[in-house]
């Protein structure tokens, strides 16, 4: 029997072949495609069709492409020729609600704002949140290890699960990590699997680490600066100070100009970079007041407003960024991060790359965590060599100031043929032997974080 | 020619071949010794040393057991017959603080308190502070995943690590993790390494995460409470609450009776429990208030202090409980934790194991986190039978109530028995799958954590 007609059988109607949803299988938001098709998407609905699903995969040794919402920006979600893409996406139940323990159970294809929703209603929340939240899965979150907006201050995905239940490629489920707050029983797998991409198993559910809603005043601080290096240097020292805001969004000049052009607002004076700051919490107005007043020393043209949905107003600049890109052309997504005390060197980075290689760069990033998004524009649909030399560029000035590839968007198929230069090839070969015990034959998300570059 | 000599002509003086050091190597603070007596001690002081010494053990698979201070409850550093000890107590150096980006870079064997205090000049600090802060050192800390009694609010050591630097059972130098704060490039090893024990390699080097020195008047509130579950109770209710304390340490009575033997103060009221809490930051004074209104609904007699020096006495009497166990006989000291909703059934299970048993069993609890230390009392060395049936008792009624066997003081060699029934024996299997991957030759800390009980 075809590997088709056995999942067929053990699955009926869960297994999908439409032409159109195979399409769409094969890519997620970075724009990038696999080759070919993959053989059917399983619309997983429980725990058993995942395991069922994996048995057959492993008995016949096909790949398998776990799915949250394709949102990623590294095609790890990315299926090609031949491959089961198994979707969590219709997994999405809350299982356990606990205000007093400040933790939940959910399965994984909730998405993230509607899990943050329900459990508003029990005055807690589940601070990962991606500038995608309203379309990402917690699931996709736990795989990727995803961060947000707000993680300087609230975390990052890391930090935030306490166990995950994961199925083997062989079919067999695990239940990782604790609900207990604290727990040293033998390693600590719960963090090996965030951010493993589907290289090791399937996520089929997760015990999440809550927080207690914050109360007080969002104060929102909009500070524009001559340039993006005053912008980076004045957020650094901002951070120096011990100020700890919830959020602080930095946007460079091109970037800035690109959202006003797509939200009709009026142009930018030419050359400003932006900081975008929110502070929170029974503190917030006199935390903004002193964040104002150091911006104001490092250049910054400030504005402080304590209305919500002005401050709301102000932060949707940044979260048209997205929007705004698109409507430039092609844009390759990076993700560099390093010590916030190199975020100016890292701009000045940027701006050589931009000239040397004749490209245009906008950039945005988390500026108190240090994470930056440079948006490489292109024509076309394919990644140009040169802007590939240049993100190579990008890459090594990151790693050189004592930073990272990727802060939060992961490896998938985009940023494997760096992978050893960020680890060392010892590394890299213990990290592929690791996701062999998982994964002895090789079929989950094969291609994908460890596979040498094609 | 002998390992012995090997190590003799490799390391000179360093090897350590004197009885009493030897005999002091085979036990931790856990009153636990190894059979028979150790090759030798390297005291390493440079990671040279390290790799030198792993050299030899791989060359001539010899068992190394790494060994920071010693101070570790579970029998993990303990050594016996010829098995090499590694000692990374010299290895004290501070190489870098660096305020601005909230980071440190050090060597393993500095002291928890010591760091502590070169990081107050810098007005940071590294959060982590097991009780045994002043002798343990921060190679141990990670190697065990300490907590301490800020934890619940601060984080554990797996909170506070961005990178560890290892050497592999062969000798060969990993650098892990990442400067700065977001990076998903790969799997998670530093996470791996945090509670691992002594079984995938020597931590020879770490890049902590440091918080900023908290500013405020340290609030500090004793509340007696007629009972041990009312005390549970109200803490629990206190989570349940929102409030977040720096600090709520419970004792039950007969805890609360022999300190207060020990430090000469008046008996307490037979049967009555104490929680022991501090506020801090900004809010503490109110935020004590709200606490103290809490406890009495909860029947507790309450006193709040904004006196330091006297918060520090009421904190001594949680702080003396090790000397008061010691002045009864020995205690094996156990370090379950559980949901914070279940810390009063499981004082109830402790009432019922000690009835059953025909045991004393004192239990202090960092309440805020769920995690309970009972000390199960007996006279002699040697842990009779029955106590360890008392033991096997208890850890099976946390992990009914969705606990765990240990919330920070590790698996070692006295709880190996009990691994595989929190984990299941498909996980147990995988994770000894994964530490033969660091440790092919299996000669790291052999017959810790994974082995099967003798
Ligand atoms: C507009 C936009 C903004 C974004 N902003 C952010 C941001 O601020 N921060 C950020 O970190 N990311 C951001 N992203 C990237 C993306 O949304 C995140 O990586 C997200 O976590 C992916 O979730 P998903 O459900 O879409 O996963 P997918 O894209 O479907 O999958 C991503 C990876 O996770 C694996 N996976 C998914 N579900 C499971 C599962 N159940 N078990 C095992 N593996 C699984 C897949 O195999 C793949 O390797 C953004 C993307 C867009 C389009
Ligand atoms: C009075 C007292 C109070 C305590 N309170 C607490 C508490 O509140 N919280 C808590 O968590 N613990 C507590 N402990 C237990 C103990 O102090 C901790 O486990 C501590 O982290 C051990 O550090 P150490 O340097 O003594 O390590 P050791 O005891 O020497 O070793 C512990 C383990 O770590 C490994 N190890 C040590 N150094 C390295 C290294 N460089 N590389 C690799 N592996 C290494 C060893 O092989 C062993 O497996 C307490 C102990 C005492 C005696």
């Amino acid at each position: 029997m075809s590997v088709l007609a056995q999942l067929t059988a053990a699955l009926g109607d869960l297994v999908d072949t439409r032409a159109a949803a195979l399409e769409e299988a094969r890519a997620d938001r970075s724009g990038h495609a696999a080759e070919g098709r993959p053989l059917a998407i399983v619309h997983a609905e429980t725990v058993a069709h995942v395991q069922e699903t994996m048995r057959i995969a492993t008995a016949t040794r096909t790949p398998v492409v776990v799915r949250g919402a394709g949102t990623g920006l590294a095609g790890a979600a990315n299926a090609g020729e031949g491959e089961i893409v198994l979707s969590t996406a219709r997994m999405t139940a809350v299982l356990e609600v606990r205000p007093d323990d400040l933790l939940a159970v959910v399965e994984p294809g909730i998405l993230n704002a509607d899990l943050n929703r329900l459990l508003a209603e029990h005055g807690v929340w589940w601070a990962p949140d991606p500038a995608s939240r309203e379309i990402s899965t917690v699931g996709g979150n736990i795989a990727t290890g995803a961060g947000g907006l707000l993680c300087a201050k609230y975390g990052v995905v890391r930090d935030a699960v306490l166990g995950v239940d994961l199925v083997l490629a062989d079919g067999r489920l695990l239940h990782l990590g604790h609900r207990s707050v604290k727990g040293v029983t033998g390693l600590d797998l719960t963090s090996l699997v965030i951010g493993s991409e589907g290289t090791l198993g399937v996520v089929v559910g997760a015990t999440l680490k809550l927080r207690r809603r914050v109360v007080g005043t969002v104060c929102t601080i909009a500070a524009t600066f001559p340039d993006v290096r005053s912008a980076a240097t004045a957020s650094a020292a901002l951070t120096a100070s011990g100020a700890q805001p919830a959020i602080m969004e930095l946007m460079d000049a091109a970037s800035l100009a690109a959202v006003h052009t797509v939200l009709d607002l009026p142009a930018p004076t030419p050359g400003a970079a932006q900081l975008t700051i929110q502070t929170d919490g029974p503190a917030s107005e006199a935390e903004a007041d002193a964040i104002a007043e150091i911006l104001r020393v490092h250049q910054g043209s400030v504005a402080v407003t304590h209305d919500p949905v002005e401050g709301e107003r102000l932060l949707a600049i940044r979260r048209s960024m997205h929007q705004a890109m698109a409507s430039l052309g092609t844009a390759l997504i990076e993700d560099v991060s390093v010590p916030r005390s190199a975020m100016p060197a890292m701009f000045d980075e940027i701006a050589r790359i931009e000239r040397q290689y004749g490209l245009t760069i906008p950039t945005v990033a988390h500026a108190g965590d240090g994470n930056l998004h440079p948006n490489f524009l292109f024509a076309g649909a394919e990644t140009p060599a040169h802007v590939w030399q240049a993100a190579d560029d990008l890459f090594r000035a990151a790693i050189a100031l004592g930073g990272t590839l990727t802060g939060e968007h992961g490896i998938g198929t985009l940023k494997r043929r760096w992978l050893a230069d960020e680890l060392g090839d010892d590394q890299w070969e213990l990290q592929r032997q690791i996701a062999r015990v998982f994964d002895p034959l090789g079929i989950l998300n094969p291609g994908k974080v460890f596979a040498p570059d094609a």
